[in-house]
């Protein structure tokens, strides 16, 4: 078992999980990629994801140093989010996720299809 | 957006993180890795899983060809659970998160710890 701030998981990979968990915060990370992008920008990118709970997630992905925000001084301030060089690693990883998430689909999913 | 079995998933990553989400999966995954495990094997090495909980999420992971079980005709019957080809691939990837993890502790939580 490990404790990481005062809460116990399995192991790293079970606390790696509660880093991505969730509907978005994988494909947040995924949509960041190499460049930093704005908030309506990704809003745009995420079909169903409220405001509310984007900013949420951006938040806590922050919070947790996978991402960070960039403003510039301009008026109105423009703020951009970026991943860091720890979540660039996760990126990486989260896209073999996807490309075998897309490999799975078309062997068991379509290439089985009943008609 | 993309259908898959009547839900609707954001994109293929999310789909895969379909796969893998909940507690157990992701773990149950790796400590399955290159060889055939027994049920009580693997109960013994997640501290904390029920057998109830186990076996749902063998099942799942059955129904969704990340694992085979194998059924040896012995008197009682032996069962043993295996990655699957697909659930190998899986595996690897999961591998790199666990590292992932391991990395992110060292560097954020252990190097960064206040005493």
């Amino acid at each position: 078992m490990l404790t990481v701030d005062d809460k116990n998981y399995i192991c790293s990979l079970d606390y790696a999980m509660s880093i991505i968990k969730g509907k978005w915060k994988s494909v947040i990370i995924c949509h960041l990629n190499r460049s930093s992008t704005r908030f309506l920008e990704l809003q745009r990118q995420l079909p169903g994801v409220s405001q509310k709970v984007l900013t949420e997630n951006l938040k806590e992905l922050e919070a947790d140093k996978i991402i960070k925000k960039i403003v510039f001084p301009e008026v109105p301030p423009r703020v951009e989010y970026e991943l860091t060089e720890t979540g660039y690693k996760l990126f990486e990883i989260i896209t073999l996720l996807e490309t075998w998430g897309k490999e799975y689909i078309k062997e068991f999913k379509i290439n089985n299809s009943p008609n």
